[in-house]
């Protein structure tokens, strides 16, 4: 293909035939007809299933992989995913739901979440899922539904480390943080755990997200287990599990490369070792979203608009910031940059027309692309944006200016 | 009652009784079991009612009022609106059926958007709304759903116009732009526009929004009606009705005072006398949104979790950026600024109990307001987000997580 977007990494592993994406099997074209409308998000089963085994291949075959949820809840994926990992996180009472309609059992879906209404929490001592408790409190609230419903409630505790993912980002642990316990405090709530009617799964520590560092990855990793040792051993209790978390990030942006998985893998090998020396029987568990899902994932909408304003192009389109709002720049981005975008029927000509692609929202945020080089596309033609099957149509406004609701499909 | 924020300068207006916020001649207290479920919206009917008489007061009485539904497109709030303002502006189809299930006749009714569907301009001309048309493209599309009706439609054109508003926390003209046509452009199209089968009614210059500075507006006004003027020479063709947009501000952040409505009618008196002079049967529309309703609305959530971590108290709620994205920092701003934010069932203790405040999404974007005081709150307290009546529920993604819809009251 020609490839027009040297800065952007993720274009290489394009499938193109004729001028035109192919996704799931099939030509994009062919995809608008079947799915019958613009715009809409199209992600490939084959793809997340390779991604999945690429973990496999390349991380300790000790690691149970957890999909969180919240990357992309549309049920057909988790359900595809249900037959592919070991497990769940989700993170609220509607993505429990999800997760127990899939064949997983219930103790391997993980509920987080720094804020559980009563209600969820009751729901989920009710499904009998593990509970990732946040604050001590919580912790007397999950005791005092298990009382209620006669049951003994599994709960991890998720641990606010000491440390931050570093060049991540988003930072999820470190610091003062919303997000589970201080690891400080951990050892002395682990001592109370026993005598309070809970059944004690182990720990949750996550540190941060999307991050491309490989040493930095590395280094939580290991900076993960030695907390969780130091905690056990100060607690003087086992972890039967421990779900170290995520962070392997994708390329979104020009001059973004891919993670070096296998490296990652290599070193997780060592600290898996290491820690299986002190606790022989502790389960070690992984926990991603986007990495497994985002690059499966394409958002594709149809150009309705074709206008030159002072010397610039614009193109606009039937899709924009209300279904693809991290693609607007509008997504925790301080500075927006540029998702790869292209003209999915015309992949084989020149892409030498420099436009800026806005959708069709009366407002200056509604940008899909700006000053890009694409194939010349005029009205009719199919704007595709990549990198899309993580933190796309739920994370967005759908309902912004009240224009049609996009369809998603797993093909 | 004891202020706060000295630093927003919208907490002056509060009505607040035995320590209550009061919203609809109710404390929120009893509006929260008329509710039965937080979170919710409430805007206020009668702040709504008054802010329109505000400007009746102040803006020439020549002067129609359009509400641009997309600030606030709750059916409520649009039928309440539709018994004030002389116009509505929307931006879909979508929109535009419920501004059609208004009383509101369909000439008073525009249609913005500089990418609307074939669908949307057919079912704008068989709903015989103004088309504001935004491309020579998009006006020949418009004549073929004429000739295709039977119909002449009713178009303005949406002009572009060669200046920017300055100052303004979005511009929507000036430079290039997707929006409308460019001003050089438009005397030529003017000309043709009698020989295509079209009902031209108009103008529409929009040339920004939410700007806090008067004499901002009044040059951009004043620049508008100029550019008007000069292309209705140009053309030499009428201008039968001219929108000059709006652009009023309100304050949200820290240091940020209300706009000087007063000047600026006083100083659009004098602008209307002038081009009345020169089009004595010209008529003038303002088109406001966020002004209209922004004030008039809160967003209300309910303390699910108190907790410190490592000297930082944080406050987590049953709501969050999935409901409130602007709030959040994440639509449109660069820095994140808090909103003017207040427990609102607890506003006659002392607010000094400095916290942040987070809603239950597990991610550090989720965040309401950063390090303020506030009185000190327990598990069940109301928080409340103030000037939340526009761009909020509709511009925020919802389905995020997959928490419960929040519900919407106008009181």
């Amino acid at each position: 293909m020609n490839n027009s977007f040297p800065q952007h990494a993720a274009l290489e592993s394009l499938d193109v035939k004729d001028g035109c994406l192919q996704i799931g099997g099939m030509s994009l074209t062919r995809l608008v007809q079947r799915v019958g409308i613009t715009p809409f998000y199209a992600y490939d089963r084959k793809k997340i299933s390779e991604r999945v085994a690429l973990l496999r291949r390349y991380m300790p075959p000790e690691i149970q992989l957890y999909y969180a949820m919240k990357a992309n809840p549309m049920p057909a994926v988790v359900q595809h995913l249900a037959k592919l990992v070991d497990g769940m996180d989700v993170a609220s009472m509607g993505e429990m739901k999800v997760a127990l309609d899939t064949p997983i059992t219930s103790h391997r879906i993980s509920f987080s979440g720094p804020g559980k209404r009563l209600e969820e929490l009751r729901s989920a001592v009710a499904s009998d899922v593990v509970i990732n408790v946040e604050s001590a409190s919580e912790m007397e609230r999950v005791v005092q539904c298990g009382e209620e419903l006669g049951m003994l409630p599994r709960v991890s505790i998720r641990v606010n480390p000491d440390f931050e993912l570093q060049s991540s980002g988003m930072k999820m642990g470190g610091g003062a943080k919303p997000f589970g316990i201080d690891a400080e405090q951990v050892p002395s709530l682990l001592q109370r755990i026993s005598t309070l009617g809970l059944n004690f799964v182990g720990l949750h520590v996550f540190s941060g997200s999307q991050n491309l560092n490989t040493s930095a990855i590395c280094e939580a990793q290991e900076k993960t287990i030695r907390l969780a040792t130091k905690i056990a051993h100060q607690a003087g209790v086992a972890i039967p599990w421990l779900n170290i978390g995520g962070g392997l990030g994708v390329p979104y942006f020009p001059g973004q490369h891919p993670l070096d998985l296998a490296a990652v893998g290599e070193r997780l090998h060592g600290l898996v070792y290491d820690i299986k020396q002190i606790f022989p029987n502790i389960e070690i568990a992984m926990e991603l979203g986007r990495y497994i899902v985002a690059e499966a994932g394409i958002y594709v909408c149809r150009v309705v608009e074709r206008k030159t304003s002072r010397g610039q192009i614009f193109l606009v389109t039937d899709g924009g910031m209300h279904h693809h709002l991290a693609a607007s720049g509008n997504l925790g981005q301080v500075i927006r940059k540029n998702f790869p975008v292209l003209i999915g029927n015309k992949i084989h000509q020149n892409a030498d027309d420099v436009v800026t692609i806005v959708g069709p929202l009366c407002t200056p945020l509604d940008i899909l692309a700006e000053q890009i080089p694409v194939t010349r596309a005029s009205i009719g033609d199919l704007v595709v944006v990549l990198q899309s099957g993580a933190y796309g149509l739920t994370a967005s406004p759908v309902a912004f200016l009240n224009h049609p609701e996009p369809i998603e499909v797993l093909v």
